[in-house]
């Protein structure tokens, strides 16, 4: 209180990093490994990525947390602060992220590379144009849009319905202004006139599937699949229909590469995809996730959101596609974020208050549990901030002793690595026990409203589910197209268990409403959309954008 | 004819590229110098540019072209011929070129690369995604229509007109359904409902921006000037006026930097920037071709389209900005235009056609007169092809010695530098001459309406120059908000001199009409529209993309 806090980018500017060929050796990687962009990043070669394929594979940690507020909990910060913890145990670990989309950065200040002394560096470039991964996803989204217009502007030999295409196009910027538009308007030379709209690129299908892919082939296969329209028989077309699925391949074929990053302490980092956590599943990709198990001992990796969006898609969606769960869960929390699910208002949020923390604890209590039914060993890190006072920590810890939960305070923003060494060593306890093993709380020859009743019951805690009508038909629509076999992914708010984002805490008597269903065929996944959900964010009235800028010698400013 | 003739995208993969750091070191460049991308293409540090600012210049080599027809002239082919063919001479040489849009390689067969033997490597990145200077471009120009449409719909305090905003969106791809669309539709939350449109990337200001630009501090002063939008005032608002400057210049800092690739023989060439022809100038960058004319004592360059598009502009608009001028022009000529400029239809340019070549040479001989009236030495180059006969090729230097023409048969397609080394030894010997100076046409304190009729005049040989009432007040409008003293970007059909692109070879008894005008404040000109400019091409009926594809060890196939 009162001393001057250095900035995230002061701290990542202040910071000597490594040449990126020695952050490689630490995981035995040569040179010819690397394909260098710049001194610090490097993508893996197709070549390195085949020959590690043979290896054993290294223990996998899993971050999540509690359901998000305006508070902020810090599940990057300790994801980053667990990874350099592992490495000053003497453990040959690495971390797995997701690559930042540059909406949110110009829109709203925060970025998704850590803070305070757990931070994947360098931190501009990564939160800027990094090595243009979303770029070729932008890219290859907007050129099947193209492909799709033109195709019926030529003649529309697949007979598609313009009233019912799917696919839309995508800009990695916040814009509210395109989440709605018409477009091929002025006269026959310009196309077909009809409704569209863009979503964030992180929101992209391609996104999905690139982070889901195994490797190039894989890719294309996947593509292939996508659903991008209906034709006048109302049956779904396929890129594959199109014939556009080796075009996108092509234009992905550097993006499916993972990058090579490190921590402000050279701790090695995959960044690597970056799929929305609400219409997609929010975790980096199945590649790097994959790369970083052979390279090292302890991957430490993170999913969006709190655990019953991110940490349940993660596990029915991500794990069962890799065939590997984790062998670990951190549940991130902090006092204030429990103080607001506890009922204390966001402006209130610097005064002690045990009362509702101990009230918000059911939040946080609920999650353990989710973690628990999966078979999974877990540890609570509650990442401490500057204003918890010793009587709310204190609080705290009689909380999880009551309940016998496994928790440590780490102070990973404050002190990076050394911060996190006893949530290191709880969690190698917990990997080292054998008691436990991965189960999915559902099978994927359930049907489609089986495994929606058992997520809205099983982790969220709803009372049951309801479908519109409109959801009703597509469920048996996506049935007759054979698409009953795969998992779930849910669009739900993110603050609240329930689908109402004002029900902070551990909600109770409240069902689930479907409201619509999306096929994302290619990812591999059927999205179940509850209440509104936003694929296209807008800017605020002063966007993040207005204090940016870059002195003469290239210097980022103003950034965060 | 008969035997197999190898595909561009054969050739080029069949060579075996030079690590870029042993390319660097022709230059006298050092690993220090270069950010890497990959093995074979490496950004130059900011460092770099600022220690290379005190060295001597080289000597700068136009090439420029015939009016371009769909028989193709292989512009790109003889630069990058050239440019080997002087370093088979012992010469220190470079090459600057533009960088490929991706819209039209995915849709029309045919990449910017060069072609056979005399071709810039690696081809495909530098076709698909390159370094990401393109992607970066398509951000900011669309971050900064997000900004416009936020700042409108958060109150709008520099009260733009809705209606007079002439930034529009861009997308670096060939897409005719965005050429015009209307954007916020959806309600109040979701922007102000307007009419907009997409360019194609590389027509956007912010690419002719970047390329006119000395350094950083420049492009953020020009990107501080564009003009965005018109107010209720009808004055004109700006990215400055609108605080947007810092951060789009933060998104191009890495853009800025020009890119080291290499020839197949291993020349080094810069490719940085690649403005459109029509409503830009249609040049690589600036800082390209300054940082080249440091490092070689020859650099070899291009511009857009025919002599009368492009070299006027480089002349006019970028040799003005940059304080050099060209020390040689190559005006590029084939058997087969000039045939089509005498009237042969595309489908019977296998026919041997002397008199059509002779008909159509006055197309050549117009161009060549517009080189000399600047003051410039030149040397025209007939690139080879394969059914060009003795007897043609003999009528075409029958033609060039009746009108005492610098000539030279070249053969770089097939032979690479090796074809062009008696182009190379005429070049050079116009260089050693000393009795030319550059001299523009007009100057800068002309009006625009001067600026305009000398170019129309002089360069196409028109009778005089028509404006509608639109281009008229605009006149009067653009004297009032000081841009007088800006010169002029002609935006008209390449294929002929005149503003008709069906009348071919040398029109005479032609005006031209100024339909519009549109202020390019930041990269500093005044687009004079003639007739109706595609800035957003579309696809064919079967796009090049349908035969893209990569195979299992990411190795591009069907390019090209």
């Amino acid at each position: 209180m009162g001393k001057y806090v250095k900035s995230d980018i002061e701290i990542a500017q202040e910071t000597t990093m490594k040449p990126i060929n020695q952050i490689g050796e630490k995981l035995g990687l040569t040179t010819d490994d690397l394909e260098h962009f710049g001194k610090y990043k490097a993508k893996l070669t197709a070549e390195t990525l085949k020959r590690v394929e043979e290896k054993e594979n290294g223990k996998l940690i899993l971050v999540t947390a509690i359901n998000p507020t305006p508070a902020g909990e810090g599940k990057s910060t300790v994801t980053v602060g667990l990874g350099d913890a592992l490495s000053l145990l003497g453990k040959k670990s690495m971390i797995a992220m997701r690559e930042p989309s540059l909406g949110p950065t110009m829109g709203i200040k925060g970025g998704a590379t850590g803070g305070g002394y757990s931070q994947v560096v360098p931190m501009e470039d990564i939160n800027l144009h990094f090595t243009g991964d979303i770029h070729a996803i932008t890219t290859a989204n907007n050129a099947l849009s193209a492909l799709i217009d033109n195709h019926i502007q030529q003649g529309n030999d697949l007979e598609i319905d313009q009233r019912r295409i799917i696919w839309k196009r995508v800009m990695d910027l916040n814009d509210r202004a395109l989440r709605n538009v018409i477009v091929g308007l002025g006269g026959p030379a310009q196309g077909i006139p009809r409704e569209d709209g863009f979503d964030i690129t992180v929101a992209s299908e391609v996104m999905a599937v690139l982070c889901l892919a195994k490797d190039l082939g894989d890719l294309k296969n996947r593509l292939g699949k996508m659903i991008i329209a209906y034709n006048r028989n109302k049956q779904p077309v396929t890129v594959a229909d199109l014939g556009a699925e080796g075009a996108l391949t092509l234009l992905l074929k550097e993006a499916i590469k993972p990058n090579l990053v490190q921590t402000l302490a050279h701790t090695p980092a995959l960044i690597h995809g970056g799929p929305f956590a609400n219409i997609a599943h929010g975790c980096n990709s199945v590649i790097a996730t994959n790369t970083a198990l052979k390279l090292a001992d302890y991957v430490v990796t993170e999913a969006g959101f709190g655990a019953d969006l991110g940490a349940e898609k993660f596990l029915h969606i991500k794990a069962r596609n890799m065939g590997v769960s984790p062998d670990a869960v951190v549940i991130v929390a902090t006092i204030r974020a429990l103080k607001m699910h506890g009922g204390v208002a966001k402006e209130n949020l610097a005064s002690e208050n045990t009362a509702a923390l101990a009230n918000g604890f059911a939040n946080l209590k609920k999650h353990v549990e989710t973690v628990q039914s999966f078979g999974l060993p877990y540890v609570i890190a509650l990442n401490r901030f500057n204003g918890d006072s010793t009587d709310e920590i204190a609080t705290f810890k009689e909380l999880c002793e009551e309940q016998n939960m496994q928790w440590s305070l780490t102070e990973v923003w404050a002190e990076g690595g050394t911060g996190g060494l006893e949530l290191a060593e709880k969690v190698l306890e917990q990997i080292a026990k054998t008691d436990h093993s991965f189960t999915p709380l559902y099978n994927l020859h359930d049907s489609l409203v089986e495994k929606i009743e058992t997520i809205a019951k099983n982790v969220y805690g709803a009372s049951g589910v309801e479908f519109t009508p409109l959801a009703k038909k597509q469920l048996a629509d996506f049935e007759r197209f054979g698409w009953s076999h795969l998992p779930i992914c849910m669009a739900k708010t993110q603050y609240s268990l329930s689908d109402d984002a004002t029900k902070l805490g551990l909600p109770s008597d409240f069902t689930i409403t479907i409201r619509e269903l999306k096929p994302s065929v290619g990812a591999g996944f059927i999205v179940a959309l509850t209440g509104a959900v936003m694929t296209m964010p807008g800017l605020p009235k002063v966007p993040a954008a207005m204090q940016m800028d870059v002195d003469k010698h290239g210097q980022a400013k103003g950034l965060f």
